[in-house]
């Protein structure tokens, strides 16, 4: 049998960002602290899988079968903001300017990784836009290569279908020096200006 | 009842270093993942206190009620080197510069937070050293006020007993330059100078 702290740092280990050293670092704490919380975050992190499932309309991960955003009524449910995390729509949640709903992809297009269009369930955001009668579905994926990719791949078909499609904007963030900003977001900031 | 995901996180920021974006990352990371990983953390954290248990001889962790360093026939049961907590122990061990035995104090001396010597389980220090016939204590509590602090009583106590006793060096780190070096540490290294 292993050495039960040599296990643990091993498993810590695997967090990211979590190196052997804070591995350790973490288990000598809990070892040193209460017995009481070792066993409330193990019974939680063992227990996450099981209480947490996906929306059955946006696949947002709730505890009941419908999240509570699905069912806000003084939301608007003909405008679909896409996403490929859970985290970035609570990211998006915690500033509250989008008030319409959502659609979680769990992934994004990536061909040379051999991720394409089937692993994205277009299926079931097909049937939400048609059931809502969804007027605009804002393409929120990042702004990396898979997640521009995905967006096209989503505008493609979602015009084909005579639906709104739109992108969040791309540019300088809040409070950004143009001395530091990359050459891509300078000329995307300029493609997207807009009327003064 | 709270959302488990709130749950999992508040639990995780209580860790050391670990703040609620770093805790909200790993709970995302966990959930993503693969549900045999999360119950084995789970499993491991919850079972950490109940298979760890402090040695009868020194009080290091260990999963047996005698730890294998103090069962090793190889080691000197004459030399004790005295830590603070079970990863100063791991630290030293890394190293094998030490081939004696060790004591874990779990605490240090820290009046200001009412931490006086009861806290050390100095009577268990003691009777190790007369049934082991203990010729030196090496004492290597950090080089702080608390860790001096324990040092100085330490020392006191077991002069008074004819005991040997002596604190690990305080110097210039390896590689270390004379440039970036605190004053303390210079004077320090200055006074612990030695023949060449």
């Amino acid at each position: 049998m292993a050495d039960p702290i040599t296990e643990l740092v091993g498993l810590l280990s695997r967090l990211p960002g979590v190196g052997e050293r804070t591995a350790a670092r973490l288990a000598y704490h809990v070892l040193g602290g209460s017995p009481d919380y070792a066993h409330a975050l193990g019974q939680a992190l063992s227990e996450i899988h099981g209480r947490v499932r996906r929306c059955e309309r946006c696949k947002n991960y709730t505890s009941e079968s419908v999240c509570r955003i699905c069912l806000d009524p003084r939301r608007d449910p003909h405008s679909i903001c896409v996403v490929a995390r859970p985290q970035d729509l609570a990211a998006l949640e915690r500033g509250s300017a989008f008030r319409g709903h959502y659609y979680v992809l769990h992934a994004l297009l990536s061909p040379l990784d051999g991720i394409g269009p089937d692993a994205l369930d277009f299926a079931s955001l097909l049937t939400r836009i048609r059931e809502d009668a969804v007027t605009e579905v804002i393409v929120a994926t990042p702004l990396s290569v898979e997640g521009e990719a995905t967006a096209l791949f989503l505008a493609q078909e979602l015009r084909a279908l005579g639906v709104r499609c739109t992108r969040i904007a791309s540019g300088l963030p809040h409070g950004g020096e143009l001395e530091y900003t990359d050459q891509v977001t300078l000329a995307r900031a300029l493609d997207g200006r807009r009327e003064l």
